[in-house]
């Protein structure tokens, strides 16, 4: 089985070496004190680390400051709805939106509505429609190469989205995992850079180092990093993974992490460009899609009849699989759609299951012209 | 500032040196499984290492299917609330309680009930007198060398609590941070050795390894790991730190946690020795408390006049520190007490404490002779 529905990195991609290498660093260094309690926000080395590998990247300066560590962005989503959000508070997300992230909301009791998007991610106008009923506490949004749908939110979308949010006094939460995986060039500044007092920006290693080690961040104005780390569990914890942190702040320290941020950019944007010009080679010309400029996935649009939750069973006959779009969905919409991951696997497996996927879908278009 | 209110291993004791030694075995395996996404319950290899480590020490069978990875007791805590608690149900603690689980209660919307403790722990006809009004949704005891009072629940009351428990349905979550941590003649064997059904065992590296890991466990019931072990932060992020988890299950393997744990059973034995004969020694008569067996903390109970943290003011001003009585109550009780942690510190440094402590007390305690 070729399963494109796993969204992780490529397995030969990730730096067993280098983490040894940093483990040794940090670990010989006679400093005990990453093995105790650390402060809930994580160490302030850490965050100046961190700081600095995010300046330089984001080519935007972040400030120690308004870092607080998290392990990982649900974890992080997680801290955010306890801490910010009272029971039955509404928050919106995006409809489709990271599948994972409904479970989050569903542990914690918020009421959501899920809000649309298009092929250039959150519909502002669906936005100001809604805002005319009420605004929500906070809007959780992926505006760089979406998952799942490998778009990006336009320079004019984000500054009308976030003097909306001003206006009306929402918060925004933008989980930007991918910021750093696409080109640079076709990458816009991270959203705290229209307007950095409305936006709490989630980023995490699992995407530029290896999901294991389950650290990441939220940047933040310091007032509301104030109110995330008194949570009980950060404040008896005393901060995420202090001996992890510690371990990734020699990485950034010793060169180690830009190293391997240089080198998954080339081999993301290589399987990127394979994938889109296999695609657009391979598959039917009723399969619509948004070629991506970063993030993991490319999400297919099939003609309207085509269900794709009933079209996974006759994929996983032919040894291939996808994740069918109603589990993007919190009313269970894009039946006709799908994702796609083109990192985790090599370019001649994800050939192989196109290649499949494409003699299956080619005879379940046909069928949709004969009826016509 | 000698603060004796620090609940922490003794710096010294942290296993640098063997940490390391455990990551450079692990992480040159050539195996990167530990660097990708994990199971939510933490991967069979760790658990059954720490399933091995368990049944050794515990002197009783641990299995790995009843392990759940956690990032520590209160994350377990917090996991435990937000899967098995609908919002506004009712959780039982003990007052005096661990100060920081207040905390993780107030995160979750439960409703706290308070059960008295005597110097053998919780008391069992405060929780009969209390079942006759109802019975809560989970109590959260800590059985063995409770924070703050430093005593371990009786085999007699630890059986009639878990056929209450039975009876009346609702579960024990049994915080045994403290379980390998004193003598192994005075230690009773986990909770769950009673009745495995009704009780969620918590177990922390951060009492035996070092906090700054940040791991620990849930042992329970499959049925309800399973149901832990579906909240959305789990299944988003893939199980709690697989890097850190891999190291450790070396730090198992090799023998390292066995040498370890060793070291500060022998290390914690001498420190207790020495606090329980020092305070004999150097406290007025007037001030009581139980030596306690195992564990960080010794509870002085002060005649009832004194406010004691009105003599915490006092007491900085000599340069020691204690936490109050009242911090681990939920109605602020217990403002006579305070808590001593006799691990933190080498034994000079903690006798300079006592010594000044006690200097303070005398006159405290002969102004209440004065008044009778």
């Amino acid at each position: 089985m070729i399963d494109l529905g796993i969204g992780e990195p490529n397995p030969s991609s990730l730096p067993l070496k280098e983490l040894q290498q940093a483990s040794v660093h940090r670990l010989g260094l006679q400093d005990t004190s990453c093995l105790q309690y650390g402060p809930e926000e994580g160490s302030l080395s850490f965050r100046e680390a961190l700081a600095g590998f995010l300046s330089r990247h984001y080519k935007s300066p972040v400030r120690a400051e308004e870092l607080l560590i998290t392990a990982g962005a649900s974890h992080a989503l997680d801290l955010i709805l306890s801490r910010l959000c009272e029971p039955g508070d509404v928050v919106w997300i995006e409809d489709p939106t990271y599948f994972f992230a409904l479970d989050v909301f569903r542990d914690r009791d918020v009421r959501l509505v899920a809000i649309l998007t298009d092929d250039q991610g959150l519909d502002l106008q669906a936005v100001e429609r809604r805002l005319a009923i009420g605004a929500p506490r906070l809007l959780y949004t992926i505006p760089v190469f979406h998952n799942p749908l490998g778009v990006t939110l336009s320079s004019l979308r984000r500054r009308r989205l976030l003097e909306l949010a001003r206006q009306q006094g929402f918060l925004v939460v933008a989980d930007e995992v991918y910021q750093l995986t696409g080109d640079p060039l076709l990458t816009p500044p991270p959203l705290r850079t229209v307007d950095s007092e409305v936006v709490l920006s989630l980023g995490s290693f699992s995407k530029i180092l290896g999901p294991g080690v389950r650290l990441g961040w939220i940047e933040g104005p310091p007032a509301l990093l104030a109110r995330l780390r008194d949570a009980g569990v950060l404040r008896s914890g005393g901060g995420v993974s202090p001996v992890m942190a510690a371990v990734l702040e020699s990485a950034i320290r010793l060169g180690l992490q830009d190293a391997h941020l240089s080198r998954i950019r080339a081999l993301y944007a290589r399987q990127r460009a394979h994938a889109i010009s296999l695609l657009r080679r391979s598959l039917p010309p009723e399969v619509r899609f948004t070629a991506p400029d970063g993030g993991y996935y490319v999400w297919l649009v099939l003609p309207g009849h085509v269900d794709t939750t009933a079209l996974a069973e006759e994929a996983a006959k032919l040894g291939v699989a996808f994740r069918p779009g109603p589990v993007f969905s919190l009313q269970q919409r894009f039946a006709n759609c799908l994702r796609l991951c083109f990192t985790y696997y090599d370019e001649a497996t994800f050939t192989t299951a196109i290649e499949r996927l494409a003699g299956l879908l080619r005879p379940v278009v046909s069928r949709e012209l004969a009826h016509l």
